[in-house]
């Protein structure tokens, strides 16, 4: 392992879309940094989801997480670009919108009430009516009773991104060690130097724990308890010779973002503390169920295939993203649930402020709830 | 091509269940064999079936396609000794026989029915009530109302079958020709000669066409045409710990077939007059509701895969198994729907029996119905 | 079949890459056609390709093929963002030149007296002498004696190229129909009326068979006989960090060609008169030893996957593009053997001027050999 | 997760071969067993062996392991029946023995002098002059002087094997749970209470590690230091119609082993300390020479896949079967090398013996080398 003889600058533990932003964000700065992955880079939580940019469509009132979303949105046209230059990936990025359906009246209320919200935090949205709804989606359900469109929630490939991430990561010169799992950590005193891995000892002068679901487990051998657990998502997808919808559509319990080439992606279950990458048949039955009392012609659709990702949700919702409240030398970016494509521009940019000795936002830091040490 | 200097005793057109098994048989009387196949052997119907030994299972009175079909099934518990000898691949035969479930009351006068109408013909068959029924496989849903119990009904690996017989065959001496088309024949005034193959001609005193649905089109290439046409069937399977069931569940629009190693197979729809091996959303879809509805605990069983095979069927529902009506040298085996596997040992000794001047059922003759010459 | 009951202008036989950029050639001009696949879109050649845009690479004299080649290649550029516009599809258009390494003094003369021919041409070359070729690329062995430079030859990923024209054109209006196989024309006297399938009649006022290899098999059932025959080819890829070589590596029985994302695909070797699309043993093999004698560093890549791929071969190595000779309504596209994917912008662009009414060039004309009728 | 619930007998864990041979023995003497498997049954090293049953075919010198190897061996005609009636899998055991091949004159004496060895162990073993051998196995290359036979060395489908064990078990009342890793054990004072895992505590009286190449990564997080080892194997595979050779062929640096239907697995190198169960061209292409080299025309064989596996070697070669020296309720089943499919039903056999409290040989004992606390 060649890797053995250099001293980096930063580790990060994770190959997914989180380490893979973080390790292009320090490379960009001029930072030599490692990926360490267990597996193979972007094989779990990463590549299986659909992708939305889904800034504004879980918004249900202001906060800390939406204006990071927001935030993280706005940078993946300038991303997508520089990416493609560096690594020669496309993302696939597509900016066409969302609309959120509603299926009752209660649902229609509350949609309509988020629509002067959006627009008074300063971002597009419109209640579209019945009627004029089917005009725009011809193939939505006659049932529907109109919808909160959001114009400017896109999505990308999730793989792609994740690709595109850690291949410009290697163009400006960082390392990828695959199929090498770190069980422990280097500590002298107070500081941590690097990692423990099957394969021998890794250093560095910063450690970025960015393993989604499993960083939990990392950190609780390493005397650390974050509060996070995991969420199994059931996806499944289905190809079309034309698309029958033009933006993404959101319904409860169900999403339909169509992909190129024909491709449509319809997601996601969630069943929490498990890590069981299995499908149920209950989850992808009830998804199509959905998904066709949605868009009816969907039936029509020929069979792809179905996965399931585990996310690492926690107690607040929020993502942490910050340096350990003890220890120097390490950091934890993880707790990203089904928001983790969507935010990766913004965490790969805060973890490289970060250890730039810049002060990140208070309602992400590790240590605002109950995180304990374990071990002494 | 080292097989286009042999001079063989039969080359038969379809690397299928059908022509492999009739390779197996002429190979057994000591004939020199070639299997030619258009793309792998097994890897279309063949390998898409569930398997099912359903002799009795869609009986509703005396046929000569049920003696067929009783003949066959009392082939395999021999053939899968032979075939594990000759080929060392283990068929999976199961004979754990089936239960045709009633869900109204229509059905439950129909199966009881058929009871002694079985037990007249000489197969075993019983009513269950309900209760009983519950006690012997709890898993069934509340609502079923009885079973006919069919405990001589049992299956085999498809997939497996094929490949035994074909290597079983070779083991024998017979030649295997795959990615090799065949779009004419070799004619000689009345007598055919053999093959004309992408790849070069083929000769053989005798050509037997085994090519499923696909037969068809070939023979019209070649100026017959066949009243067959092609019926996609769509499955699934799914995995659990332990098999709910203890036998295969047969009920309208669905069965649920246990398999080796914690696998249930679930079967089929039926689209006529589509080569089309996609499978649709609606077929999927269907099939779940169906088999959760029979077998509620399915819900919890993990997803698999689904897929679709393209099988023969006939106007009047036989197979063909007999000589071209006019030209010398040619026969044909197709025409076998959804019972490919269950006959597929009778049809290929029929085959083999044909071909040493034994009659067949007149039954199943290829000029019972208006198969007619398109080119003179 | 709801394509049953249109009337198109055009019906393309054969969802290649050739059929696809037809398609897109006519979309544009306002034409409603229709492709014909009998697999799935773009899953042969087309997608086994290395995706090598040689233009230069191969030319040994100035000639039609070359000027073919070449204005093809000048098509890529503009080409690349149409078809993104419209499909959203990257074809990872890369413009990186290519080495072609002398490792005898033989090769060393050859290429050598080629430099100034394709400057005379009109083209970019240089000859890179063996030291500061090892300076560019220091990956490259130390026997290769030098290279010659084409710095305007580069590459695309094949399967995007195919399914981008295909979902391209589906955009702009054309049809798709997979899983259908054209076995005969419809003609009424003279005049080609659409084609004949396993699944009904298609009617058209032109007809174009762009079937690749299987373009002879369509065209001989029909009574034509092409001077084609098919030529497998066989690949395999590797991944590594980072490319050894910043440009595709062509030497006497290899090639090498850095993808995105740290793939390298090698190819090909070539074997006439085979439809076998397995790999053997021996041709991976032997890819394998030129590959790591070229670049010893390969040896540490990580292995992939290995397949082949049928091309279409001529009798003097041009293509066919052109009208059939005596059939109105006819015309056929084929015989790119392994130039399919940087022939396809032009070829789809002419058969759009022929349908036009144009005059192709005479060198590609149906009837320039022995085609002749086989039946009446 | 229903487990959660139930007080095991015993919890096993790992899902591969030795786990699951545990499991079906223990399952067999009345016990409750649990299996617990971080990813899915047998997907590890299990599945990667080429499945030989090599008792004699390593033997240098008389050894307990040689002797444990014989008996291992003994066991499966009676195993291969039990398993298939219990869990109807068979396991494709084939009794066709081995030659062990001599290409120089040192390997030629080497072999001779161990025939009378052999023999004097108890063993069948002969010497066949070269001009026999090529009687008997004519696809052998002209260059071989020579080999042992050993009849009685035979091979298994070792997929089949450690499924035909885990359902065998789960037929006698074994339960399994895929997809979850343990990370700790649960300790009172000096007695093992079961496993901390990343979905919660499961408890049992006995616990044992059988965890392959991880097995020492489990220990050490729990303080223990094993003398082991991962040692990666890379294999290929290729398919033929015929098998060229009747027996397994060993010979230095490959073996070739014939399977079911036409398949030949041929393997494998040697790579030590690595988790990385990617393929390397230097890996396969090595492989391919040295088979081609012994068998020339297997370079006609047609290509079907390369795998890699990591295999558990410890520091003396001999395998860990045997309680944990100092904390009740623990045993180790690890350090099986490239002998654990051979050795698997011995393996589970011995546990069972172990957990019955019978003693074992000390020679395989835990605390025979540097095994040592590392956390107290």
């Amino acid at each position: 392992m060649r890797t053995m003889n250099i001293h980096y600058d930063a580790i990060i533990v994770g190959g997914g879309v989180i380490g893979s932003s973080i390790a292009f964000h320090l490379s960009k700065r001029g930072k030599k940094v490692l990926i360490v992955e267990k597996n193979q880079l972007a094989t779990k939580a990463s590549s299986a989801a659909a992708g939305m940019l889904g800034a504004q469509t879980e918004l249900e009132k202001d906060s800390p997480l939406y204006r990071l979303a927001r935030k993280s949105r706005a940078m993946f046209p300038k991303l997508s670009q520089e990416l493609k230059e560096l690594s020669g990936i496309d993302i696939e990025l597509v900016q066409n919108g969302m609309v959120k359906v509603a299926e009752t009246d209660e649902e229609m209320s509350l949609l309509q009430s988020l629509v002067p919200l959006q627009q008074k935090l300063g971002e597009e949205a419109e209640w579209i009516p019945s009627e004029e709804l089917r005009t725009q989606e011809p193939a939505l359900s006659e049932h529907i009773k109109g919808a909160m469109s959001i114009p400017n929630d896109g999505n990308v490939s999730a793989p792609s991104l994740s690709k595109a991430f850690a291949h410009s990561a290697v163009a400006l010169g960082a390392d990828i060690q695959e199929y090498t799992e770190v069980y422990d950590f280097i500590k002298e005193e107070n500081k941590v130097k690097g990692v423990q891995t099957l394969a021998g000892r890794l250093y560095a002068d910063e450690t970025i724990v960015a393993g989604g679901a499993w960083s939990e487990q990392l950190l609780k051998q390493a005397g650390i308890q974050l509060n996070t657990y995991p969420v199994k998502g059931e996806c499944f997808s289905v190809k079309v010779e034309i698309s029958p919808i033009m933006r993404t559509v959101f319904a409860n319990g169900c999403y339909i973002v169509p992909k190129l080439g024909g491709r449509l992606v319809i997601g996601a279950t969630e069943k929490a503390n498990t890590f069981d990458e299995s499908v149920s048949l209950k989850g992808v039955s009830r998804l199509m169920e959905r998904a066709t009392k949605i868009i009816p012609e969907l039936e029509n659709a020929q069979w792809e295939k179905a996965w399931a990702g585990i996310r690492p949700q926690t107690e607040d919702g929020y993502p942490y993203l910050g340096r350990h409240p003890e220890w120097e030398g390490m950091s934890i970016a993880t707790g990203h649930y089904r928001n983790g494509i969507l935010l990766s521009p913004i965490s790969g940019w805060q973890m490289a402020e970060l250890l730039d000795g810049k002060e990140l936002d208070d309602h992400f830091r590790v240590e605002r709830n109950s995180i304990r040490e374990l071990r002494i």
